[in-house]
């Protein structure tokens, strides 16, 4: 099968990426640019999108998009629906943008045991797109924003975010911690990316405390200046690795294998993260985001 | 007694600050200057040290200064020494410029339980400073990089770090949070920063998620822009309280009456936050960095 039946758009916050796909979610042809909504002036996401699909534009083929697109600051606001949402409740709750244009998948919003609201806007898409249609599945999505989620037979049923992307994003550049980085180092960068991992996993302190030890650690010579960075993004990932085991745990759900669905580079942090905490794990399909979009499509009733 | 008998100076990262002080450890008259380490190009400290000392360059007394000036990047590096450090320890291991213009109080470093090294420069002088001759004091600095420390007779036993300030600053200036936050109001800026605390205080998930919690509460309508920056800071601060109790535990130290040493803004959000935690609270010394240089001078057999 390899007529195009469908144009799904990943749109976030700094590019945008669409894919012809067929009836079976196989992805035909990708476009991608740098047009994420931050890059887009004055509301005009209409030309973005002309500029993104190029000549696709005239084919005759529906389009859904999921991502930030649907924010507040997107196109249209896509609302937040609540856990557990399966994806027949993302279907029925599509947005349209005002020409019709393009439909966008809603968020979804939980509440943890903490108290605090917990959002996600596009990730829902990856994680219906990475999970079986009766499948209880584990998974983590790396990133700015990493999300732990609990789904079952294609219903979210519950999730929580770490800002452990972020956190390590703004350390290195603006903090005290990046002045004694250096670039680094090959040989030495799994061995100091192990070591902070360890320091995650193992220490129930608070991060605000584990994380100065990149720098007292360099000044202690305990630690090389190029093997500062791998040894914050070990402490970042372990630490965040020890707090969704709990996070699981307080939901019994065993963590046991986790599905970590990403960007290659991301993956094979975590997986080396989860093997040191003795958890089995394995990589998500790489075009999470289109099977999602396609599975949401056909439950929405469209015609693939 | 008003007749001056050091000149003490507290010489961090971003200022400088000199105090004629007479021997009983009475500020006399003090001189500040941007003149941080930061700001000295090429080793010229003792440029620096001229500008900020100005006609008190000539006056014929002894020099003592306390902080970063004694790092690595400063005008020549003090030792760090090793907890428990004593006054005494401290005043016989004094570094000294090259041309005699001035002597610097060393660091201090201790291994955490968490395996982690950990350092203070200048903080060990005002912690000297704001503690009584035979005292046992639980006492905090907060600010870019908090300390608590125990001391016992004006000996440093033990601290640890929190790297608050700075998480603070890099997340609302660089981060994500950064974006909804707006201008405080004074009206609901105090509700928001004990709402803050009591998540800090009662949360004992990650940091790394909480402080998401600062923008899902925005989205969520239940967080206004303008509480954003005060919640974080609630929030910081009242996490580093509970793991400052978890600290204090592990050394069976009581944590009944903490001293704040600092700037009185951050005193007072600190013992707000304390009082919340049910724990008492009282102001250190506002002078605790010179009362500290003097008690170092006398222990180093200067005649003061």
């Amino acid at each position: 099968m390899d007529e195009a039946a469908l144009i799904a758009v990943d749109w976030g916050t700094t590019s945008a990426r669409a894919a012809l796909v067929d009836r079976d979610a196989t992805t035909l042809r990708v476009r991608e640019a740098p047009l994420g909504i931050q890059a887009v002036r004055d509301g005009r996401f209409g030309d973005a999108l002309a500029a993104l699909l190029g000549d696709w534009q005239s084919l005759p083929l529906p389009r859904l998009a999921a991502g930030m697109i649907g924010s507040r600051q997107g196109w249209v606001e896509a609302p937040y629906l609540d856990c557990p949402a399966a994806v027949d409740d993302l279907a029925l709750r599509l947005a349209r943008t005002p020409g019709g244009e393009l439909a966008i998948v809603p968020g979804v919003t939980t509440r943890g045991a903490d108290g605090l609201p917990d959002v996600m806007r596009g990730e829902e898409t990856q994680l219906l797109g990475a999970a079986g249609a009766d499948e209880t599945m584990l998974a983590v999505l790396p990133g700015t924003h990493s999300k732990w989620a609990h789904v079952v037979a294609r219903r979210i049923a519950g999730f929580t975010t770490f800002m452990t992307g972020e956190l390590y994003a703004v350390l290195l550049a603006h903090s005290i911690l990046g002045r004694l980085a250096q670039p680094a180092d090959p040989a030495t960068a799994q061995a100091a990316f192990a070591r902070g991992v360890a320091q995650g996993l193992h220490d129930d302190g608070s991060l605000a405390h584990a994380a100065f030890g990149a720098r007292s650690l360099a000044l202690a010579a305990e630690l090389a200046g190029p093997d500062v960075p791998e040894w914050l993004s070990g402490l970042l990932v372990g630490h965040e690795v020890r707090h969704a085991r709990a996070w699981a745990r307080a939901r019994s759900l065993p963590f046991e294998r986790v599905r970590v669905i990403g960007a290659d580079a991301l993956v094979s942090r975590y997986r080396t993260a989860l093997a040191h905490a003795g958890v089995a794990s394995e990589a998500g399909p790489a075009d999470a985001a289109v099977r999602g979009l396609v599975h949401i499509a056909r439950r929405a009733g469209w015609k693939l």
